[in-house]
């Protein structure tokens, strides 16, 4: 093991580089720097526990015009749009959403551990008459302060630094920032040119985090509920997860924005906020995670295993 | 910003530092010490062109006695055992599977993003008659250089290196290894008391690897075929995923080790081999993706994102 000839000078070269680095600030003016926090030796309160504790302003109700409803007949999957990371995407989906482009849509690719994907059921689709069919990319943002960023401290294979921005998995390094590619997170499909999706064809996330796609494509925001209806849909099974025929496009009635939804008609949502102390908490908990079941915590987590949490407040 | 007063004696304590790190190393002798390769700046070939070009010894075909074959009515399941992690699960499976245990059992629970799990479908299960119920746990094993361990150099959150053991995602630290939870790894249900699962109900993961279940559980090794027959079953709407009516349960005609099963029924099955230099290459081309639809490589690759090629020879 030639490496051990000088260990001790090392341990004094690793302790400097540790005072070098810089702790992961927050850009919230006020907000505290982040480090993991130690082992707290104790057992760890179950997340309903948690939630049960928190205060109401810790939760917020997403505003109804960054949602989407895609109605199947086994129930609702709800999106939440993002739009300080993608604002022209938003602004065209909900243009798509009005005009009626996606009406009578359809899931028209399902690969394993890849993607659900969701389009018009024609080939080609019909264009768009008020919105656009293409748009330019926007893959990454400027990090300009004006957008929050709770930092998550524990360390990440993809990028220097990831966390939280008003409730979506992020990440950003000295000068900009993204929306990462977890579970649940809804991309806008395009063809090899960076500039040829508008949000008229969109993917979720359903395997694996496919990290590589982050800044290769746009992220238009993530599925807050519902992603059972579109996980369990069956593969498909021609070339990248297709259908390999029109006979088995898994259909949906509309995909509306839910400010445009009569509002009996729309579904009570409630999102832990993931600046909040409560989310802090839970994320703790699930880093140092030791209970009945778990004996062995590995005090850390990775991005995309922290689940957000949601509920249905009463009307 | 104040931690940029100190930069640049900072940078040269980081120097100092990078080149006091030891290159991770394998434990075969003889094997080259892994850096993240740099970047080689051209376009990524293609997987289907690395595999083309790959010579027959770079692929191996599993011990028929390590392997399980699950056969639901839309195909079948292939999951191989790893005996070097988990030798008395190995063989009481094997001895339940013998014993005709798994016959007629059933997908009894699917939790979207985490586990699908089987057992029997009887509630109390029928005991064994030949094999064990319950086991002394086989979390992790002595990490004493009689198992291969090919390094993967990318950073990892949960464990302090990673890597491939003869063909399964696994981790170790200074003195103990373990497989880890990627999707598709197959897992040993048990209850509270870490003595209590033997093999009788298994699950497999099919979302975002959880990882913090890594050395909670007897990991017992992975399907290496047919994922999609258990990734796309409807989710359980019971607590845990749990189906809330055995009507709803999804039947198996019987789990089986393959070389109990004549030769004509068995499913030709070849996988690449993890220490091979194919498998370097197409890692390699996924971490620094370039090609027609991706432009900005990462440089890095996850675990849990990298896909072990599997093909069926001609017999």
């Amino acid at each position: 093991m030639p490496y051990r000839r000088a260990l001790l000078p090392c341990l004094l070269v690793f302790a400097l580089a540790a005072a070098c680095t810089p702790a992961p600030t927050q850009d919230k003016a006020g907000a505290p720097a982040t480090a993991i926090p130690e082992d707290p030796g104790t057992p760890s309160p179950a997340v309903a526990e948690i939630l049960a504790a928190s205060p109401a302003d810790h939760w917020r109700r997403p505003d109804p015009n960054n949602l989407l409803y895609m109605d199947f007949p086994e129930g609702r999957v709800i999106i939440e749009m993002a739009p300080a990371f993608a604002p022209a995407h938003v602004d065209n989906v909900r243009a798509l959403a009005r005009e009626g482009y996606f009406q009578g849509g359809a899931v028209t690719r399902v690969q394993d551990n890849y993607v659900v994907q969701w389009a018009q059921a024609l080939d080609p689709p019909r264009p768009p008459k008020v919105g656009k069919e293409k748009l330019k990319a926007e893959f990454t943002r400027l990090r300009d302060g004006s957008v929050p960023f709770t930092v998550l401290p524990d360390p990440d294979t993809y990028a220097p630094e990831v966390g939280f921005s008003d409730g979506f998995p992020a990440a950003r390094d000295e000068t900009e920032m993204w929306l990462t590619h977890c579970y649940g997170t809804v991309g806008v499909g395009r063809d090899n040119d960076e500039d040829s999706g508008g949000g008229g064809e969109l993917y979720a996330v359903i395997g694996q985090s496919p990290r590589g796609l982050d800044r290769n494509i746009t992220v238009l925001g993530r599925v807050v509920q519902g992603m059972e209806h579109l996980a369990a849909l069956p593969r498909g099974t021609a070339d990248l997860g297709f259908y390999d025929d029109p006979g088995k496009y898994v259909r949906f009635s509309d995909m509306r924005v839910a400010s445009d939804v009569p509002e009996a008609d729309r579904t009570p949502l409630e999102i832990l906020r993931t600046d909040s102390e409560t989310f802090e908490t839970l994320i703790n908990s699930r880093r140092w995670r030791r209970d009945d079941f778990y004996h062995r915590p590995v005090g850390r987590i990775g991005l995309c295993n922290i689940n957000i949490p949601s509920r249905s407040p009463s009307p």
